[in-house]
């Protein structure tokens, strides 16, 4: 669990001074080229963002790039296994990892309420370091903003990423295929249920915690097998079921799952059973599904499980062409049923 | 001026049934696909967008590229000249403009707060729609997150933007030369003076427009007419002056700036003169500065001029070796001063 004292190096802005976020901090004077210069910009140090200028100058090989963006604006901000910081580097590294794209750049805009505290500012900046030193990113421009104090909560991050694509698949919902099977690279719910413990002071035997982990290894291991990729997605809000659900629809194919093939933790189920969730729609923020043809699903499966050891990737269903545009879940006791989206979210605010 | 009544295309989600966001509409179920869908998407269509994949895929030739983000927080969210919806894509263009970079693709991000009003988000994606048309850029990529009444300020954007730069020039403060000229391209502190006016009521004989553009046609015709440019810079946060003592820091050089050069609208100046501001620190959002050699100022002046007839460029200063990393005033009457970055911004959230 990443906590505010995780991390030893201590806020190099005297707290004294500076003990919370003045709205000055945002103004475009001394306290804000301050601000950047000492929590973030010694934070993400590298040449290209030392360039001090307003936008990254790249270098790229010619190709197909990805971009994507994502803003965070998780409460709270720290929670069992991750916090906003590392939340908005895996989850945009993430976004460009199922375009089957390797991340390389990150950008992050902070928009941060007046008053804040400085030192977890400094913490979520660190974090924000070490994820994307895990990630493989650089942070190679930003922007930061402060809002008056009742107009914002705490910090809000923007992330925006671009990455690299090396190889010559389509992935995406258009490439996918009647009977290719979909693997899901491990158990849900555990982002969803770690925040809602956390926000509403629930305990459990054990702690559960968040998912939150990078994807692209996976997804680079994937690619280097030779295994043909056709569509990639990871869960996030609206979880597996929405993710599935979407996909169907933008495909116009229909999926059959097998609910007994989708791992869930027991805590998970137990936590899903007392608040009356169900995990097929709770948050997940290091899970995904790959659609690939049957004939690779046992590679795919000892790929993804190589990379990680401690989650249990399976195949949990089939792409099927009778009734375009729904999913269908079997039931354990062999009931089928047609699922689809909630309006909107069980519980707001998880990413 | 921009209104939420100017654009005539009433909104696509039916006020009677949704008058306002709700904390559903960030869930990741229907509500929120049907909001990105009937506002967003139907708003910025193209290809890439189309795809509605985790991020876009974009086909860009090899060479060097542009990449930068902005978080727009600007209260009040219309204002006489502009709205937040424009300004979110004019930074972005302008920051990439300010690299040398081509302009081409833009993400963006939007926090709205629980209630903000279904038809203001859809007259702001229609005011990016037409900005982004008029800058010459696609919005590729998105995202959308709700947070809870009194957790935000009506919407909060970011956009992020990657452009391409088709140039051998090392635009950038570490080029800027003993001897260039900095030219200014129009005159200084609408925005700022049009949102503080618009904040507290204020009238004045004329409505004081802020100067909200995009400059990237001025920059590709500066580069196209064989000019020398070795760093541009847009006006923002802080004004001219903070710009000014930000590049002379960052290239260690010494800048020596004639107040009498400094183009100030009478009805700005009077405004200034009554607020107790200096225009040299009120923003713009339409302002560039530009390093050139001496030998190209009458050029560079007429290449402005022959694309914005409104606004008047001019040689504000030269840039002299003496006493690095400062910006020395020289007033109407000859007198000199030092001039020096406020610590925070004479008005908050400008921008």
């Amino acid at each position: 669990m990443n906590s505010p004292n995780e991390f030893n190096l201590s806020c190099p802005i005297p707290i004294e001074n500076y003990p919370r976020v003045l709205l000055a901090h945002g103004g475009g004077g001394r306290l804000m080229h301050q601000l950047i210069e000492k929590i973030f910009t010694s934070s993400f140090k590298n040449e290209i963002l030392a360039n001090r200028h307003d936008g990254a100058t790249l270098n790229l090989p010619a190709g197909k790039l990805a971009f994507t963006t994502d803003s965070y604006v998780v409460s709270p901000l720290f929670f069992p296994g991750g916090d906003i910081g590392a939340l908005s580097i895996y989850g945009t590294v993430n976004d460009l990892a199922m375009c089957g794209a390797r991340p390389l750049y990150i950008s992050a805009g902070f928009i941060i309420e007046e008053g804040f505290s400085m030192d977890t500012l400094w913490q979520i900046a660190q974090s924000m370091k070490s994820a994307s030193q895990k990630a493989g990113v650089l942070i190679v421009t930003g922007d930061t903003k402060v809002v008056d104090k009742g107009k914002g909560d705490g910090v809000f991050i923007n992330t925006a990423g671009v990455g690299i694509i090396e190889h010559d698949f389509e992935i995406g919902p258009r490439s996918i295929m009647d009977e290719d099977v979909i693997i899901l690279n491990g158990d849900i719910g555990r982002h969803g249920i770690a925040i809602m413990a956390s926000r509403e002071g629930l305990e459990f035997e054990t702690t559960i915690t968040s998912d939150c982990a990078p994807l692209w290894e996976t997804v680079e291991a994937l690619l280097k097998s030779g295994i043909e990729i056709n569509c990639l997605r990871d869960l996030t809000r609206g979880g597996l079921a929405s993710a599935l659900i979407e996909l169907a629809e933008q495909s116009n194919r229909q999926f059959v799952v097998e609910e007994n093939a989708i791992p869930v933790n027991p805590e998970v189920q137990a936590a899903c059973e007392i608040l009356g969730f169900d995990p097929i729609y709770v948050a997940n923020e290091g899970r995904l599904i790959a659609f690939v043809p049957a004939k690779d699903a046992a590679k795919a499966i000892a790929v993804m499980r190589e990379i990680h050891s401690d989650i249990k990737p399976s195949v949990i269903g089939k792409v099927s062409g009778n009734s375009p545009g729904t999913v269908i879940m079997k039931s354990r006791i062999g009931a089928e049923r047609v699922i689809d989206m909630l309006s909107g979210e069980q519980l707001p605010r998880i990413c």
